[in-house]
């Protein structure tokens, strides 16, 4: 709130018309009330990848989003970071930045507009504190991590509209989320008109007659401010927000807006989100199905985020049919396939990190897609991650509402109802606690995929045996000369039990339950004694 | 026992040397005994499709498997049958015919031995009892029917070794199958050396020392008697016997014997089981893992089934890797592989009938083909069905004993254990009462397989929605203007529930009970009610 008021103070003054001898006393003013010899602020200091705002009064009249031009550089030892600004309606323009370093930051302001051109100002990055372990990109060609170097094992959920809910049914998924079970979230930027979801949106992206006519050269700032509040919510519980750009479930426009107001959209987001640490950009859901766009069109755009979004957030394009992969400037495949297995085969093939964002969903709706068993949901997770890829999760499960507009998570949030998700973060911790990064290798034994273990070096794996099976003996194969502690794990009861001895080489005879959807875990432990 | 008299008789007669007086004097007893003017005979009538056999004594010394030629031929209205004999121990040498149309037929027999050449008799076909349908051949290019038209729907089941297991065994075997759950049996003609089946056979083959020396070229008759037993047995159950003739579990030789021997005992099997109606000829078990035997050898051992199985017995090659296709003399593609999803593809690249012999097993055993659980075997075979295929059942589930002596129906037979076998039984109730031929037609709803629906005509359908999903609706599409009884079949607790409405048209909302392994049944009613 200082930062408001000390910013319309200076500008107050500033408008008055200025002398050499009314700068001096501005300037020690803004001396005394801390802010040194820049004429224009706000906070003074921010947390590595965190966010400093920037906010300045500007025009009301004509079209501020089209006829303003405003954008701010930020710099400290001689790297120039250039950010665009945007219109936060009110007469408020607004600049986002996230600093990736440490220490001092000066900034000026450059606009067409004379109020809003030439601010300067600065502040000072702090360290980041307990938990802020920046935003998340491709490590080891495989893989994530969080700027800090702290691995980023994808476990996502799929919400699509639920941003456009209203309060109390956001503020429900929020508590749903904060459970822990997952790190990321795929969410519409555009409301959604499909099954289960055909109530309007609390907000409307840009100013005009809902469904009759769009003023699609202006935004609306509160459409906006809504999502961007949740964004930050999800930061604040951990979760990676995977906005998608574009998709075809669309009643009012905006699947087939023309390409001038696309790429000012585009533009504006990537303003108003791109310092969000937990960004993702997703170009599209189910690309394929949005007809008015073609490869062309989500090779613009991905380069529009490319070379726009100064921190270099992910960028995908989910499948329907044709998984994408027509750009180099995807950072991760992303897909909607419901053979998991293949991860192993995508990122051999493609080089990059692979991402089934859609597997289909935990539910019992009419549609194959939206049926799943929790236990099969379950072994998909299982058999992507195993496979070296990363799975997310969908839940469509209706209980006692049978009708349309029925509260699904996979639409709206709410609650989660389902099986699947804590067997989700049961294999979440498993992944989390294991050294990183694990790798798909081929195992002796023979097995419906080619992959079914995971392995760092000789001193850690982890093996997963379908659900379909349920053997009371298994062969595991082990380095000879070193002795690994055998734990059993049962993904499906969520229990881990601990073998007596230690194993070591090859077709040790493993004791198993019988029961279908079990794991091993083989930990090496160097004293030749079971580690507690 | 009459036959054996009276042949007896007649070859004491023939013995003495004969002149017309004689031969007069002969034909007249003949006649009185009902064999008219022929000097040799056995049986004087027989059903259709069943077995005629003519014992004749002739030498006992030398090696009368390789030394005496003897063989038959069978006339009726100008078509021949001609017939290998073969020797049965202690100077008898049969042969046995099984007529394929009704009337009177005569015979000669042939040899290089003077007392089994030109050997006269004649019989009488009479009409198959009731539940006699005759062999099984391919119908309509993917389908089965017996010879009377009946169509054979196959269900089969793998008892690999059960003859070789002594006469409880196999007794305790014979009153599991009477429970009607399977149709066909897949069964190895030479003992088996593998996990779970160490034990000795209780005959060998041939003679000879075993393990250190066979005499290959003297059979041991008491060991096809054995198994001949066996097949009349199945025979009489309804069972179909899919003869295994070589397979790679051996510790005996008998995976790796010369050509002349392989081919001396593919005739003596032809000659010996050939006029059971219920015998199928199965190449190989695993003909990949077999590694004495080229491509040629398997197209060389099915020309000669081709060539002197006069009743033209169904033919396979079953696979471990690659699915044998390499020879036209196939009748169906037999086949070992999980996904039987793939019977379409199979059938239309091939047009042939798809037989999954193997699609693994129901079990617990330490090996990721025999440990499925009893759902998923269920399953497989629901949609090798639904996909236009046939499925084998097995079943290699331990119970109390661990040990690798444990009896393991897949490999010695006994009693079945699982879960599965009644599932089975439900599913071949369906489609027995189902018109046939069903024939697989893409369904308008999305699915993970390219087939869910099998029809006939517009008449009937069966949809099968896979186990991993549990859907509370399910959208169902019929023809327009006419209308369906629909029945809700949960394949797992084999219930079968009938709507009180009739369906018609497109997108019927079918109301489901949200579990998995559900199939709907679609008649059609013409007078618009429902029936009982």
């Amino acid at each position: 709130m200082l930062f408001n008021r000390v910013n319309g103070k200076c500008q107050l003054l500033t408008k008055k018309g200025t002398t050499m001898k009314l700068k001096l006393m501005i300037a020690c003013i803004c001396f005394v009330l801390g802010i040194q010899n820049y004429n224009v602020s706000a906070q003074t200091q921010v947390e590595r990848w965190k966010i400093f705002e920037l906010t300045l009064n500007g025009p009301k009249t004509g079209n501020p989003f089209t006829e303003v031009e405003f954008s701010a550089d930020f710099q400290q030892a001689g790297q120039i970071i250039s950010l665009a600004g945007f219109y936060d309606g009110e007469g408020k323009y607004k600049v986002r930045f996230m600093p990736q370093s440490e220490g001092e930051w000066t900034y000026v302001t450059k606009s067409n507009i004379r109020d809003l051109n030439g601010k300067k100002g600065k502040l000072v990055c702090t360290p980041p504190s307990p938990g802020n372990h920046g935003p998340v990109s491709v490590k080891d060609t495989f893989y994530f991590a969080y700027a800090d170097g702290t691995p980023h094992h994808s476990f996502g959920t799929t919400c699509y509209a639920w941003v456009h809910q209203g309060d109390s049914l956001a503020e429900l998924t929020l508590k749903t989320l904060s459970n822990g079970y997952f790190n990321k979230i795929r969410m519409c930027l555009f409301p959604k008109d499909y099954r289960y979801n055909k109530n309007e949106p609390e907000y409307y992206p840009f100013e005009g007659e809902p469904l009759t006519k769009w003023d699609y050269t202006r935004f609306n700032p509160a459409y906006f401010r809504n999502i961007e509040k949740r964004i930050g919510q999800l930061d604040a519980l951990g979760i990676q927000a995977d906005l998608i750009v574009f998709h075809p479930y669309d009643r009012w426009g905006f699947e087939n807006m023309d390409s001038v107001t696309n790429e000012r959209y585009i533009r504006y987001i990537i303003a108003r989100f791109a310092a969000y640490k937990n960004v993702w950009w997703s170009m599209a859901n189910e690309y394929n199905l949005i007809r008015s766009k073609t490869i062309a069109d989500w090779q613009r755009y991905l380069q529009l985020f490319a070379e726009n979004d100064p921190y270099n957030h992910l960028r995908g394009v989910h499948n329907s049919g044709t998984v994408f992969t027509e750009s180099p400037l995807i950072t991760h495949i992303s897909i909607q396939n419901r053979e998991t297995a293949r991860s192993y085969e995508y990122r051999t093939k493609l080089n990059k990190p692979v991402v089934y964002d859609e597997c289909k969903y935990e539910g019992n709706i009419e549609r194959p897609w939206g049926s799943l068993t929790a236990r099969e949901l379950t072994h998909r997770f299982w058999v992507g991650m195993i496979n070296g890829g990363y799975v997310g999760h969908g839940e469509t499960l209706l209980t006692d509402d049978l009708e349309q507009s029925a509260v699904l998570w996979w639409s709206k949030g709410g609650t989660l109802k389902g099986e699947s998700p804590e067997r989700i973060k049961f294999l979440k911790e498993i992944i989390e606690s294991a050294p990183a990064y694990l790798e798909p290798v081929k195992s002796g034994s023979r097995n419906p995929w080619n992959i079914n273990r995971l392995s760092f070096k000789e001193e850690y794996f982890l093996e997963y045996i379908p659900y379909e099976i349920q053997p009371v003996l298994h062969y595991l194969n082990l380095p000879e000369g070193k002795n690994y502690e055998v734990e059993v794990i049962d993904t499906w009861n969520m229990t881990i039990e601990k073998l007596p001895k230690l194993y070591s080489g090859k077709n040790n005879k493993i004791p198993m339950p019988g029961k279908p959807g079990m794991a091993i875990r083989m930990v090496r432990t160097d004293n030749g004694v079971a580690p507690n």
